[in-house]
């Protein structure tokens, strides 16, 4: 086998590596960090170097990683570039972890380290803590994976039934189960593992219908050690939570940035790439490096081994769904809109490559439609919806946006493209709910004050400050009702940019960038849209319905707003409707926390499949009014305020 | 890499290999073509070659097809034996396929024809075409797996339902189950082929439970390919049916020797193998091979894809069926004989290595205990025991005898340990019912005539021939009651050999080796204690439930006797009871019709089930009787002739 040479730069570091190597492997051995996120699968676009002297050339897998102009000047994913002669290669900034930062752990730790500083460091708000477990009553408690530890008697000659027989019998003294499924592999564990346990066991059962389905098989007692995740496999952000199933606690939650973003910002454009020249396994290839690296870090964490992890309910839309299980979603996309399936099978995790327990299994909860999906479901019964008399409504803000109304006896949803506006998207200074975003904002007579996560200097805004933004910006009358700047007017802070007309949220000195923070008429007009087409969704199916907005007896707001919503401010600007305000409540990740709630109830979990089976959705690109509803929601906060938004005064 | 010369005598045909080839491979690239009924996996033990001059010692796992002067000898399994120096091999005469045999044929149909020269050419009575389908209800045909063909309508923007729900609905139409189970192959399968195919499918289902569990979608219509295999996996000879699951005709039998043979000649043996220093995984390989030789054998003398192959139903004892899913047997032989299940899963035959479609299943009929198997099971179901008033009983006779009494309201089994002579074993002249075995004997005034299978030369006798041979001895008087010969008697026949008296059958100038074909004193003995096993057990079950043989409706006697079996003299002989000889059925192979049955309709798979659950098994050593009843069956045809054989007179 032969070798060559390769040297990094800047620093020239040498080394001799074997022929197809990867220049990930030799830059490690050259004592060279590189940032990989997803462990060296080519899915997250972390380890980029360019190749300054000798031939390499960019993987065609990973060539959306790039710029035109980069791939002719020699980048590539180190990742994914065999050595094939020698080499000079230049490390950029970017993909260099700094010896300095993590000086003396090893290559693994520095990994890890670094791995960890790609989370979210993401929390709950504290009201979570109230839905630890569902509030129906205690007797539902019922993960997804349970342990059941057995003793049982020595076979005698009066009584030498099968081993499968013998641990049943005792199975069936402490579970209602009629009958259990075994698996092949864990009857070849049984044999051994009774006789060297002395016939002390620890079963974990899964349901399947009304049986029984076994696991694993444990020697002695291990119903101590049985954990569960639940993931919200959002397009955006992925967030996960460990959870105790023995004592229905959540240990910890984590989230990170969807690795399949350098694919496409939003489902259509990541779909389009799918099905268009590139690839579905490295799309699912990368929600699942984000979803190990969750429950990896959790794991670590909490000094939990991997192989205690039994069982994952995951959420997320129908087109992460189906990428997360290595379904096409190409038919989702196009008219009439078919998703492939809407009741996802449970399955082995190893299946799909998620490292939990060998046996362990994992369930993505139903799909309704195409544009609703298991997200939703999760939604629905996190809030209870499907429990109560009472009429209620979900709306799930996001680039898509998702509405269901209903309550016990029935349940409508649409969905409506809302576009990244509230999620800090398509916007200069727009950012995600992190550490450094404004969250809060309140104009006053020419001052704008402002709050902003972890209480730094700004480094953007956020869907929750976008909204405090827009009301302040209309009350004080510096954008008019169709919310274009009132150009006549005198403001210190409002300027004529590049791209027009814009309003300096924060001045040069007071950011992180010594740049002015500010918002421009184009971004107004983006969130004008996106408030719109949410509002004109909730105006549409309410009609639909045969309800008046009034007949809602609450109205839950989800999303990735952050940990705040001020509520006056979202129906002032008329992105919720005028109802008292008491009735408007703000629930945040209501997918993850219908995913936990399934996690811990396989009663949740099937009422979420007649959930997901018994929904009416409303598709409003056949609803006539919806294009009406739509342009008269154009306006701060509507054309018809005196009818519908009779509280709002500015 | 290194390069090795290996020579083959006794041609000495040379060639030059890589180092680690295989010595089988070596030999093919010579032009030198060895046996090999396995494929080259180490279980057949058919490639058995010395080597000369090098070396390369036996592997540890082949060990077992050499004694110890063989293995100082260098002789190896070639197919396990890697090249890593120069060699000289012989080829000895019984490894060698000759090349006039099948000169100009390939090395793969050369192999082939080889592997066919070892079948048995296995063919059943007549009468097994009146069970070509169960005599239930024909509403009651429904194969273990069936396919459905559907023409699906387009999905549009008023009808998007998802793929599954799509196909489900249609489903729905023509099935009754309320509900399906999908495999995520499946559904990655589903996308595609329903647009390939203008929405035209081919489902192909099995039954789980009450559901619909679908293995596999075709594109367009492929309904009329459709084949499943019954298999009787016996101790000592394996036999495989083809069925047309469309029309549930029967296309094809074969059979061929269990290749475990090399490890143990019964069950016991082969258990103490696995558990002592053997290999359970060489023994499941052996079994596995066996039924994968059957069923390409079967599918191309049919021209039928194995890919369409979807099913298989396999009866075989409680240790068989263990080896065969790869299950430790070792509890079975040890007091108090637990096996480790009785209700073996569904599984995928590729799990176990079988070459059917990759999606298909493999189902094993249920076992009762550990020395009342699946076999036993499939009996009942032939015979119909379970669904009639009437009370019969099942006698199944091999190695282990098999009895069942019982009717539609209670069952009762036991297992007795007769020893092989009624198969041919522990004989001299003993074989199995193939070619050249002496089927039917008639001693008549010093005379013998008798009538071998193929009408050839004799070589040997069977089964059926030794129980009319006792009889004629006995009814001549030439042995006694006791079953000794009378050493007083003057008989040109009778002989003291070097173990004692002898009894010529067939003179040396009758017989295809030249030999005097005799049955000794000792031969004698072993049969009358087989038969004496055998006779006290269905006394001490009938004994057990309390009746009399006259009770017994029906005799049902199966077991590998061959294709003939004179009851009059097996009554005589004091092997069967006493009834009137009309009530008495010979059934051959039950096994392997209970396995189609099973096959063919779900229904009876679950009646096999329920059978195996409500069956009362009787442990013979724990019944105070039975050891009485045993020696007072050492006579013929019995102690007790005049209470129990009235109508035996000799």
């Amino acid at each position: 086998m032969k070798n060559y040479k390769i040297i990094f730069l800047p620093d020239r570091k040498e080394v001799e590596v074997n022929e197809e190597t990867s220049l990930l492997k030799a830059a490690e051995k050259a004592g060279v960090y590189l940032n990989s996120l997803c462990g060296g699968e080519g899915v997250c676009g972390k380890c980029r170097v360019q190749v300054i002297k000798g031939k390499a050339s960019v993987d065609k897998n990973s060539i959306a990683f790039f710029r035109k102009e980069e791939i002719e000047n020699g980048y590539i994913l180190a990742c994914q570039t065999p050595v094939r002669e020698n080499l000079e290669v230049l490390i950029p900034p970017e993909s260099r972890i700094e010896e300095e930062q993590i000086l003396g752990e090893s290559f693994e730790n520095k990994q890890k380290t670094w791995r960890e500083s790609s989370l979210l460091h993401y929390s709950e708000p504290d009201w979570v803590s109230l839905h630890k477990r569902p509030s129906d009553p205690a007797s539902l408690f019922e993960p997804l994976a349970s342990k059941i530890y057995l003793e049982l008697p020595e076979p005698t000659i009066d009584d030498n039934i099968p081993d499968t027989g013998r641990m049943m019998r005792e199975l069936r003294k402490k579970l209602k189960y009629s009958s259990f499924e075994i698996t092949l592999s864990c009857l070849k564990d049984l044999f051994i593992k009774l006789r060297h346990s002395d016939w002390k066991i620890t079963v974990t059962l899964s349901r399947h219908n009304d049986m029984g389905q076994i696991l694993q098989i444990e020697e002695g007692n291990t119903v101590d050690r049985n954990y569960g995740v639940a993931v919200d496999v959002g397009t955006t952000t992925v967030v996960a939570q460990l959870a105790d199933l023995k004592t229905g606690n959540v240990l910890g939650v984590e989230g990170n940035h969807n690795l399949q973003a350098h694919y496409g910002e939003d489902v259509l454009s990541r779909i389009a790439y799918v099905c268009g020249k590139g690839s579905l396994d490295l799309l699912q290839k990368a929600i699942v490096g984000n979803i190990n690296v969750l429950i990896q870090t959790l794991a670590t964490a909490k000094g939990i081994k991997i192989e205690d992890i039994t069982c994952i309910v995951a959420a997320g839309n129908t087109t992460m769904s189906h990428i997360l299980l290595g379904l096409m979603p190409c038919s989702i996309r196009d008219d009439p809109y078919v998703p492939t399936v809407d009741l996802y099978p449970s399955i082995s995790a190893k299946e799909i490559g998620i490292t939990i327990n060998p046996q362990g299994v994992i369930q993505v909860l139903p799909s309704i439609a195409s544009y609703i999906g298991g997200d939703t479901v999760a939604g629905v019964l996190a809030c209870h919806m499907a429990d109560k008399p009472e009429t209620t409504c979900l709306i799930d803000i996001g680039t898509n946006g998702e509405i269901v109304i209903g309550n016990n006896e029935w349940l409508l949803s649409c969905s409506a493209s809302a576009g990244p506006a509230f999620e800090g998207g398509d916007m200069r200074w727009g950012m995600r709910a992190t550490r450094g975003a404004i969250q809060q904002v309140e104009i006053d007579d020419g001052k704008v004050h402002y709050e902003t996560i972890g209480k730094v200097k700004p480094r953007g805004i956020c869907g929750s400050g976008l909204i405090d933004l827009i009301y302040g910006l209309a009350k004080n009358r510096i954008i008019d009702i169709d919310g274009k700047f009132r150009s006549s007017l005198q403001d210190r802070r409002l300027l004529c940019g590049e791209n027009g007309m814009e309003y300096i949220v924060a001045f040069p000195e007071e950011t992180e960038t010594g740049e002015a923070l500010t918002i421009a008429q184009t971004d107004i007009d983006n969130i004008m849209r996106s408030k719109a087409a949410i509002f004109a969704a909730i105006k549409s199916l309410i009609d639909y319905a045969g309800l008046t907005f009034d007949q809602l007896e609450k109205i839950y707001v989800a999303g990735g707003f952050g940990n705040y919503l001020n509520i006056e401010k979202a129906v002032g600007m008329g992105l919720l409707p005028d109802i008292p305000r008491e009735r408007i409540e703000f629930v945040g990740n209501s997918s993850l926390m219908g995913a936990r709630m399934a996690l811990l109830s396989f009663h949740v979990l099937e009422k979420g499949i007649a959930i997901s089976q018994s929904i009416t959705n409303v598709e409003l690109s056949k609803f006539a009014l919806f294009a009406d509803e739509y342009m008269a929601s154009l306006y701060l906060p509507h054309i018809d305020r005196e009818r519908l938004f009779p509280s709002v005064k500015y």
